[in-house]
């Protein structure tokens, strides 16, 4: 049994994370923590967990998460990420971190988006993308995994087959994104209010969103050629999932049936990618709660345009189970295991 | 034109409010104000004001306030409304009070239900419980009216012509109460976080809830007697909307016909509450933005039980088009003004 | 492994019971169909369950699931199961009803509720209700399991304790019960447009719903009494989720510590119930898409009044989770296989 | 006083039609129908109405129809209207239209789209497209309106500026839309059933709405060039409002508050089109049921594309209030009339 420790557990994400790790058959909680005013049974914190598992949620202990874990989540806001994973390295523990901190190769470009200079270039230097579908040789071997963010996961795995066969214009990327509401996080703030997100639709950070950099990051590499992506993200009233509609220019005429053979080909052994047949298009009840990335594609012959749909849970594997699928990865555990 | 000011504009109330009189043929709004952090012009905070109002919202400036308005609209949480409402009525302006400052009689009751001491128990003696359809006559001369409550407007038209008619035990009431979620305001809190409303419904304040003392004030005022009801309310995953089952025993058998006769006869020549035909049930979408109270009743003659289900939309005959409707009849207006 | 067939596999209950059965270690899928106008792979149907099971869905050939099943869930009206129920217990499989066909044990009162005579009688005889935590014993020796339905399962659950302890006023039951949309099942209706539930909240079937007479004989077993319980649903803009609240006179005075201290010795040994401690009130969120029905009661004792709120998430405990609960005590597998 | 009718008053822009009516200074209605089972109040079918309107509701009779209005409504599905405008019109009847049947000039187009043959080409010539910011004059002369669709009217209002003025790669425009549910029409399909839409996101019939061509007209017609653009509707859990996203290069580089200018100056002395400052994105929330049309506008100067967010109430601005609007200008009342 491999244990396990989650910090930052009283978020969305962090509640996910153990919900997942209740059912893995190799795995036991063995430390919980998060930033909160009075120490508390999580099971009174999230009522639903009650009979299921026991421990006290408490701020962190840095010496008593060292003690207890193996292999150490961090499910806590950019910043603190990047304070905390050094100690847990330090000790040895593999690290799997689900804030922004690990991501961007470029300290500049993280001093612009997230407004702080990065305090761990060391670590970052050894931190792997854990997104498996294109890294998973590296995840084998990591010590520190940068979890990827959710509007990313589904864009770079929307976008990974096209621009590795070389068919679009790099240039002409246009991600409309749409996203359910826990993706922004559990804090008090008028602007998810209830009744300001429902019966409400609205773009946000058009162009400007902290995920661009991510996203443009590794579609450059994927292309193997600088990509600056227009991103477009829309907040929707629904709790959970993120459907993106992606529009490239082929570089050359390439009919739907051909583009659709070579997505199928290049996700043929992927488990948790499902490239749709012709004309069935994701929807994100599809992947409600699942670690799936669903994605169709409708050609525009006339005006050379492929239409890209891809849908994920933002909290599955756009967050707490994409990090487990990691987890699995790095452990040597089958990679679905708690996941199907 | 009458000039009126609202105090508390940013709030849900008090912004439904400004929407109301902005289609108010005989009102001028010539003051508004709000707790903020910084002036901003009311159709920036609200875009879909824009074009339609142009003042300035900043923080209640008391002199400037008494030179616009002939009227004032309290649209503050309790405690703010008690400070300031004496200056308002003291420079003789007509105080129309939507916080729950002027409601309860008994000042030991409002502060074990509000947790402060009453600091205003001279104008308390001259504040006309605003709900027209019991009230109207002494609302015509009022200087200061304590809008009523949202569960409590609902409850007591639920109730009023049994218990005017005598014909329930009043010791058997139960209401069981549901919301949508603008009942609670305009505020910051995790607790009103979308995804935290969103696919969920629980009851809450199981009979301590603070609209209880105002219920069964007027209750028992409506009975003669002293009336302690059972309330129980409960928060619904929508943004407006109350709906309000109520179980009451007869005190002797008595058909649906004629207690649907009754309820009929009672409201005969009110706008507001409409009852409705035998077999009839009231939904919250019928009074959607409307100033209407609708009333459905059943009898269950085997257990002599009369079953009401009343429905309000909370911002609207549970708050602002209530608080106008009160504006027109202490103003001489036509009682409908505004509110068709 | 037990082969099992799943007869109405396209409704929100089959699809559920699929769901669950995907994941159990002991069970084999063996057949599904439903009333279809084309034979169609499921994950056709419904794409989640793509990569995870491929059977066609045809409709309902009899011989072939004899052949291929040992259990037969029946997810389809009423009406239909008395009509197909018979062949598989002929056949020697075990049936698991999820309609209301083998509920009551009055086929008078199956009449006048369902608009129709029964026409299997013999087997009605046989049947057994399907709530483990009151029928374990009888159920491990079924071969026709009636499963309860959705609104019974919390109100019996709800009042099980106080019935059986004797300490409640039989005639004073009052149950005001509210469900999510599924509840009704997946049929093309216009009262399930969506724009008629979103925002909108209503009450209906006020003392006339079909789930009546299943409460009131449950409820009169249990009490040795035939007792009438008033029962009001009302329909909340929500997916999935039942919450009950129940209100019903004590006999005699008895403090909430005692009547708590009652619900949790009687459910002490239950692994899918969940008694609250004092001041905790279960919401639907805490059960969503488990098989758990949480209790928590509140006592006001000046009017000898115990009030009860129940939930579960009517798919789950109120439909398929406890169908699978059924399956795994009358095959001898651990009772919540599967199921945590 | 006018005299006016609504064919098809039970569905959504029906409803909203008498909604706006009702309170319209200068209008009697005279006489409704709808395709119905049984005539029947309209309050009795809208409760809401309840005191307001008495009229009853009853299948079409042409000639009560002709005999009691000036001018008719047709609020009715596309084949319907135009088998019955034909009639009014030569009855000497001012007909707005708010089906597709007089939209589309091309009638191979129009039996591409709809799937039927057009049957009234000679009223086809005279109709007249009723978006008044752009065919006002016309509009004042028309005996035959064409109310838009709902899509096209966020779309060719956001789009008009920029076409008129030729700064855009007439090639290149990407329309990303969103719509709430009530856009589909009141009907009872599996489809639009509260658990399928609620907490899913999806888009559908991409690049192959039947709105395209409407939409492909008019922009050709602004920009004096046949356009073909790309449009990908998604279907949004919330009752009403859509929001367009749009995409397009630049044919010169121009900044944004050259861009922004040349929108406030088009749009200068139209009451129903905000142009939102720079930084200001708008948001369904903020039309709801009003007449506006809000947009946006924000430019990527590297990649030299113009970025429109659009948005309006789909049943107002995009159908009921719309048509209104119309009715104002061609019977000479002032234009927002009602509308405020």
């Amino acid at each position: 049994m491999l244990n396990v420790g989650v910090v930052g557990a009283t978020g969305y994400t962090g509640e996910k994370i153990l919900d997942i790790l209740l059912k893995h058959p190799q795995v036991r909680i063995s430390y919980i923590c998060a930033k909160i005013d009075k120490a508390q049974k999580i099971s009174e914190i999230f009522p639903r967990f009650a009979g299921k598992i026991d421990l006290v949620c408490d701020n962190l202990d840095v010496e008593k998460a060292i003690k207890s874990c193996d292999l150490i989540f961090l499910a806590v806001p950019h910043k603190i990420s990047m304070e905390i994973a050094p100690i847990f390295l330090k000790a040895n523990k593999v690290v799997i971190d689900l804030s922004a901190d690990y991501r961007l190769k470029n300290t500049e470009e993280y001093k612009t988006w997230y407004g702080l200079a990065h305090k761990d270039k060391k670590n970052l230097g050894i931190a792997v993308y854990g997104l498996p579908e294109l890294y998973r040789e590296r995840i084998k071997k990591a010590k520190l995994i940068a979890n990827p963010g959710c509007y990313p996961t589904a864009a770079i795995l929307a976008l990974a087959p096209a621009l590795t066969a070389g068919i679009v214009d790099t240039n002409s990327i246009i991600i409309d994104a749409k996203s359910g509401v826990t993706g922004a996080g559990r804090k008090a703030s008028l602007d998810f209010f209830f009744s300001e997100i429902n019966e409400n639709l609205k773009a946000y950070k058009i162009n400007e969103h902290q995920h661009m950099p991510e996203i443009n990051q590794f579609l450059s590499i994927l292309a193997s050629k600088k990509i600056n992506a227009v991103f477009v993200p829309h907040l929707i009233p629904m709790n959970r999932g993120i459907l993106e509609t992606i529009y490239v220019k082929l570089n050359k005429v390439k009919s739907e049936k051909d583009i659709l053979a070579l997505y199928k080909r290049f996700y043929k052994t992927e488990k948790f990618v499902r490239v749709y047949d012709a004309g069935q298009v994701p929807q994100t009840r599809n992947v409600f709660d699942a670690n799936y990335c669903d994605i169709g594609i409708k050609v525009d012959k006339n005006k050379k345009l492929l239409i890209i749909v891809a849908a994920i849970d933002n909290l599955m594997k756009g967050a707490a189970s994409q990090a487990v699928q990691n987890m699995n990865i790095v452990c040597g555990f089958k990679e679905d295991t708690g996941l199907k």
